[in-house]
């Protein structure tokens, strides 16, 4: 059997994840698609909106045949480290290639970006760096070092002003060193023509959030969604709201003034005087669009002040993070009876235990992975009124 | 003028808190009457139901002259700092006396104790020592000693099993230290028969707050407390809940969850495993009294484990505390014309700074103080449509 993989969210699941699946299988000619899924916590630094369980239900009801879950060590990283976990996990399993949605789905200008950056790897970080020292921010940087590298360029490259083509880069350059295949198709938006997928059941998990926080009404989002899907966010509703940074927002202000603003520069990326910022913005909030307001400035980007945000709700140190270099596990959250028979074949080979009971194992990294689970459950229990405890520890991989 | 001193919490005042303002004056033979008050975090380890403004406001308008605010790392205290820290305050703004309830009100059985525990200090705290090491409770093993050194009494003392006695113990060991004179009144509750303070007007602070939390009809306990008192509560219930460590549930199991058992040990008093104990309760436990039902053992009497959770709440470590040696300033919370008087005549002779605005102080142990009072407003807030924000940074002291 041929197994090929995706990196995934799904927050949540919507019909162009649908059409990425099938695709996936089609063009990589695999007969088993393994998704690599955050858990509570994302990569733009914010909490799932529905917990990891729900959205492994939908993928599997979806075509995916094995959920695993990237460790929060790399769902909540920028985007080299969030790759080069997920990739590595994919390799791991054995999936023989990696398949990543983009503009125009040709890899061609991803591997000549990855070649041209690769071939002056020096020049690039030393451009990346002083731009950090003038205050840019890191994407920014990136920015600015590539423009420099540019002008090597020999042919087609990518726009590294996307956020979803720096993603892929880092797809890319982290399939080329575990020699897994890249492959790349092109995101449905760009496919209205598609005969099986009409242009108007297609929506951003944006959107799709947004109308879920919005008007709540689930009505508003079934034909962007799969039934199973809609059938998962109909169950979720009826015990919990969905979550947004704003559920946790009485937990994270409390968090945050508690400690010292030295004891905040414990977690993860936070430093530089910003922990002086979360304070006084804390004090002074009453929601978290507020406090993201008051200590948004343009040395950050959205999307890191949520990462350092998420690393001290957790509680996620700079000391526990130092500690892991690579993923040291495979989590199962759900498998179906094609993953199974594909698991059976590959067992002997996959060089990582893999755990289906949490039990069985104290690995630091994904006794955090607990930690952040349980974190996220007493946000959501603020909402529910039959409390969930240790839902994690206890919830054996999904079959279907 | 002349002033005494009492230590109040009024977690709410009631009628037997009158009366004692009331005898205090009568018996120091007081113009003026000083409270020095817990603010928000309370002897037995608990938030105060209603806020250290609406408790002052009750305060000044039952005869108290100046309210003043015990620091944290004194009103979370166990008996022996906690009385130091009120008696060296009320010395410090010019009591010449401090008044307490007692059983019987006779002053000599508490001058007798403290005379037998001073001359007997060595052997009395080899005693604790001892019985600690044994696994006795602090409360045990005082009484342990106590028991050993009442061989050699002469005079009639006080039983020091009974929690009350052990703070009007200390309070007269600090007064002897600090040359205030100790004065004791009996309880109200052995008063029924006095005129002017029928039987059925007095109620405990206990049996009023269960009242508060059980059927939160104010008219259950309109009898019991005076009518300012009654207005104060009404209008809090308008907009917040009377608070009691379940509104805080949420809150005070993310902060145990979002740390190691090693970074539980940093807070004031966790220590000897117990942090073990605490991360797997609140694991597994839905409210705050399931939570302290699993905690609960024979080590640890409830007083002391509530004392070790507010120090987590409120991010109280024990390098802060090392630093604090004694109280370094008054602050005022409030005042009436009369206490003016008396403070404008003692002004010159306060060795400490007296504190109206606390911007313009930047004491680690006031800083502390509004700390706690802004994770009480962030744990009240839950349940305020309108929440409050930075109240103990922008309030000045009430004047009546």
């Amino acid at each position: 059997m041929r197994a090929t993989g995706i990196v995934v969210e799904y927050n949540p699941f919507h019909n162009g994840h649908l059409y990425h699946v099938a695709q996936a299988k089609k063009i990589a000619q695999a007969d088993v698609c393994v998704a690599v899924m955050s858990g509570s916590f994302l990569q733009r630094g914010e909490p799932a909106v529905v917990d990891k369980w729900t959205r492994t239900k939908m993928a599997l009801h979806a075509g995916v045949d094995i959920v695993i879950e990237l460790p929060y060590a790399y769902s909540t990283a920028q985007a080299r480290q969030f790759a080069s976990g997920s990739i590595s996990l994919l390799h791991a399993i054995g999936c023989e290639s990696v398949v990543f949605g983009s503009e125009n789905g040709d890899i061609a200008p991803f591997s000549h970006t990855h070649h041209l950056i690769s071939s002056h790897r020096t020049e690039y970080e030393a451009k990346i760096h002083e731009a950090m020292q003038l205050g840019l921010s890191y994407p920014k940087a990136l920015q600015h070092a590539y423009q420099h590298v540019l002008t090597y360029a020999t042919e087609a490259t990518v726009d590294l002003a996307q956020p979803n083509n720096i993603l892929g880069y880092h797809y890319v350059e982290a399939a080329h060193e575990l020699t897994i295949r890249p492959l790349t198709i092109p995101r449905i938006a760009a496919h209205y023509h598609d005969e099986n997928m009409a242009h108007d059941t297609i929506a951003s998990a944006t959107a799709i959030r947004k109308a879920l926080f919005d008007t709540k009404n689930l009505r508003d989002i079934e034909a962007f969604v799969p039934a199973p899907t809609y059938e998962a966010l109909t169950d979720w509703q009826t015990h919990s709201d969905f979550i947004q940074w704003q559920t946790f927002w009485p937990l994270l202000q409390h968090t945050i003034l508690q400690k010292t603003p030295q004891q905040l520069t414990q977690y993860v990326d936070v430093s530089e005087g910003i922990e002086f910022a979360f304070i006084k913005a804390a004090k002074t909030s009453t929601s978290f669009a507020e406090f993201m307001q008051k200590v948004k400035s343009k040395r950050y980007t959205w999307t890191r002040l949520q990462r350092m945000i998420t690393h001290i709700f957790t509680g996620y140190t700079k000391e526990l993070n130092a500690t892991f270099t690579a993923p040291r596990y495979i989590r199962l959250l759900g498998i179906t009876k094609n993953g199974q028979a594909f698991i059976s074949q590959q067992k002997k080979s996959i060089p990582l235990p893999l755990i289906s009971r949490v039990a069985s194992s104290d690995d630091a990294m994904l006794q955090f992975d607990l930690q952040a689970a349980n974190l996220y459950d007493v946000g959501a229990n603020m909402t529910r009124s039959a409390p969930r405890l240790n839902v994690d520890y206890r919830t054996p991989p999904l079959r279907l």
